[in-house]
C-alpha cells in the first residue's frame, strides 16, 4: 500500500516508479493528500451530469469509452441543455472525430459541418435547440454567489460538515495569471473574473481536457453539435470568446493520442479520412441501464484538502523536488476526480 | 496565397479553414504578422545545435524523424555537451520511447535505465560525460548579458541591423506569472528570474515541446541519456528541479501521439513492451552529408517582428475573435520556427 502511494506521490515527478524503495523522506505529494481526503470532501457526479461517448474499437479491437462531466449551473447551462437534447435525439451516434490539432485541440462533429464542399449534406439538427448570446459565455458574480449559498444549504441538509473557508490570505497566484486579475475554483471549475465588484462576470478556463463548442464566426455561438477538447497547452485566449460546457473525466488518452491532421487547422484531409475515428453512441449516464452509469466523484474544491492539495501543487516539497516553485498556473491544478468504486 | 493566409491565420481559431471566403476583416493574426517578419528577423539554427532522431516507421511503414534544437549558451552547456557525445557514440541508437504520460511526458532512453529487474543490463555510458550540480539548473543574470553582448556585435559584424529594443513598457504579463517574479524570451527560449539584481538567476522554461533531461533522487543531475519532452500543459514546477537542454523543432507529433503507457507514471508495463518505439539512430546534425542536414531558423526573440506576434498572441484581434485576452502565458507564446526553404 505505501508503495502504491509511493507511486502515486512520483507520478507528478520524473523519478522511475521501481525507485520507490530507495525513496528518501518529503512531505506529502499532491496526490498522497488527495489519497488521505475524507469521503465528505468527494462530491458525486450526477449522472445527468455525464455523457458517455463511445468510440469505435482500436486497431487492436480495444474497446475506447469517453466519459465527459458537463458544467454546473449557472455556467453555460444554455449549450449543456442542447447536448442533453442532442444526445437523447441520438444526433451524436455515427458522427466522427474530423480534426486533431498537435498542441490544441480535438474536434469531433458532422464531417459535413461548416464544409461547402459538402453542400447539403450537413446532418439535421433536432427541433429545440436553444440560440445563445455572446453574453452567455460569461455569468454575474451574483448568480454564482446565488448558485454557491444554494449548493451550500442543500449540503447542509444532507448533513455535509462544510469545510473551512479557504485559508487566508490567498496564495497569490490566484492574482497571478496573465489572462485575468483572479483565478479560482467554483463548484470544482476553473475560473476566472475581470474584479470582484458586483457588476464583474466570471468565465470558465481553456484548461487541458475541457469540453467547448465548436462556433463559425461571431455572432454564431454554436449549438453544442460540434465538440472539442484542449489536448495541449491552455489556449486561454479562447475564454469569453467561447462556451466550455464541461470537462473530460475518463478515456482522455483516446482522443488525445489520435494521429494528428494533416490539414489546416489539424482537419484530416480527403487522403486521410481513414484517420477519422468513428463515435457510435454518446448517452446522457442517466439514460443508462443502472448497471451501466459510470459512478464518478470529484474533490470537493471549497474542501479543506482541495486547498490542501492547491498548495503543494503551488509548492512540491516531495522527495523529487529539490526547489518550490512558490505558484502554480491554475490549469497547473487539475480537479481531482476519481470512480466512486477507488479510495 | 490571401487564401492561404487567412488559413493560417485562423490556424489558432476554432473556425473551418472551409469559411476563408466569408472571412470577416480583422487585425492582423499572430501568424500573418510572422509570415510579414523580414529574412533578417530569422536566425539560422547551427547544425552542430540540431539533433536529427530516426524513430522506427509507424504501422503503415510510414518514416518518423524528429529534429531537437539544443539550447543556446551559456544554459545547461554541460548536458548539451553529454547529449552530444552520446549522440557521437551512438549511444542512443537502438533505444526506445519507454513512457508516455498523458497530459505530461514523452520519454525516451534506456529502457533498463534505473530498472532493479534488470540489473546489470543497464547500458553502458560512453567515457568523458560531465557531472553537473544543481546550481547549473540557472544561470547568473551577467552571463546571459555577456552573451548576449557577444551575440549582438557577432549580427552586427555580419551586416544584419539589429531591431530596436523592446517597446516599453513591457506588456505586463512579464510580470503576470505563477512561478516567476519576470518571464521573458532570451536567444529565443522562455526564461524567468525572480527578480533584477545581478546576484538574480534566470532559467529556461519547461513550455510544451521542451526537451529535458531525466534522472533520478537529487543530487543526481542526470547525464543526459535519457531525455524527456512536454506533451501536456506546461509543468514549470520542474523548472530549477530539472535540466532543460532544448526543444523539439520538428515532428513533435511522432512523439505526442504515441499510446499512453498504463503503468506508474505512463510507463509501459511488461505485457504492452510492445508499444515502446524504437529509436533507430540519434546524430548532430553537422555530423551528416550536407544533403542530410536539416535547416530551421527561429524568429529572433529580440526583433520587432517577434514583439508583435507576442502582442497579437496577447490581444487576440483576428476575425474569429470577441474578446482579446489582456495577457498570455509565456508557454502560449511559442517561438516560431520554420525550415530555410519556406517563407
Amino acid at each position: 500500500m505505501s508503495k502504491h502511494l509511493i507511486s502515486l506521490a512520483a507520478a507528478l515527478a520524473l523519478a522511475s516508479p521501481t525507485f520507490a524503495q530507495d525513496e528518501p523522506q518529503g512531505a506529502p505529494s499532491p496526490n498522497e493528500i488527495v489519497e488521505a481526503a475524507s469521503a465528505d470532501e468527494w462530491i458525486t457526479i450526477p449522472a445527468e451530469d455525464l455523457l458517455v461517448m463511445t468510440l469505435a474499437p482500436d486497431a487492436q479491437g480495444n474497446k475506447r469509452k469517453v466519459v465527459i462531466q458537463l458544467m454546473s449551473e449557472p455556467i453555460s447551462q444554455g449549450w449543456v441543455e442542447n447536448i442533453r437534447t442532442l444526445a437523447r435525439a441520438k444526433w451524436y451516434d455515427d458522427i466522427s472525430v474530423n480534426r486533431v490539432q498537435d498542441n490544441y485541440v480535438v474536434q469531433w462533429g458532422d464531417p459535413n459541418y461548416d464544409n461547402p464542399e459538402a453542400d447539403g449534406e450537413e446532418k439535421t439538427l433536432p427541433e429545440g435547440l436553444r440560440v445563445m448570446g455572446e453574453d452567455e459565455y460569461t455569468s454575474s458574480l451574483a448568480e454564482w454567489q446565488a448558485e454557491n449559498a444554494r449548493r451550500d444549504l442543500e449540503r447542509q441538509d444532507e448533513g455535509v460538515l462544510l469545510a473551512p473557508s479557504k485559508p487566508e490570505p490567498y496564495p497569490d497566484w490566484h492574482s497571478r495569471d496573465a489572462y485575468a486579475s483572479w483565478v479560482d475554483f467554483y463548484s470544482g471549475w476553473p475560473v476566472a473574473t475581470s474584479g470582484f465588484s458586483w457588476d464583474q462576470v466570471w468565465w470558465p478556463l481553456h484548461c487541458y481536457g475541457m469540453v467547448g463548442v465548436g462556433r463559425k464566426y461571431s455572432p454564431d455561438t454554436g449549438s453544442g453539435a460540434e465538440l472539442y477538447t484542449v489536448i495541449g497547452q491552455a489556449p486561454r485566449h479562447l475564454d469569453r470568446n467561447i462556451a466550455l460546457v464541461g470537462r473530460i473525466v475518463s478515456g482522455m488518452e483516446h482522443l488525445s493520442s489520435l494521429p494528428r491532421g494533416t490539414g489546416a487547422l489539424g482537419f484530416y484531409t480527403e487522403d486521410e479520412f481513414d484517420k477519422r475515428t468513428p463515435i457510435l453512441t454518446v448517452r446522457v449516464a442517466s439514460d443508462l441501464p443502472e448497471a451501466d452509469q459510470p459512478n464518478f466523484q470529484y474533490l470537493d474544491t471549497e474542501s479543506e484538502s482541495f486547498a490542501r492539495y492547491a498548495e503543494a501543487r503551488a509548492n512540491r516539497r516531495d522527495p523529487f523536488f529539490i526547489v518550490p516553485a512558490g505558484g502554480a498556473d491554475v490549469c497547473n491544478i487539475p480537479v481531482p476526480t476519481r470512480t466512486a468504486a477507488s479510495g
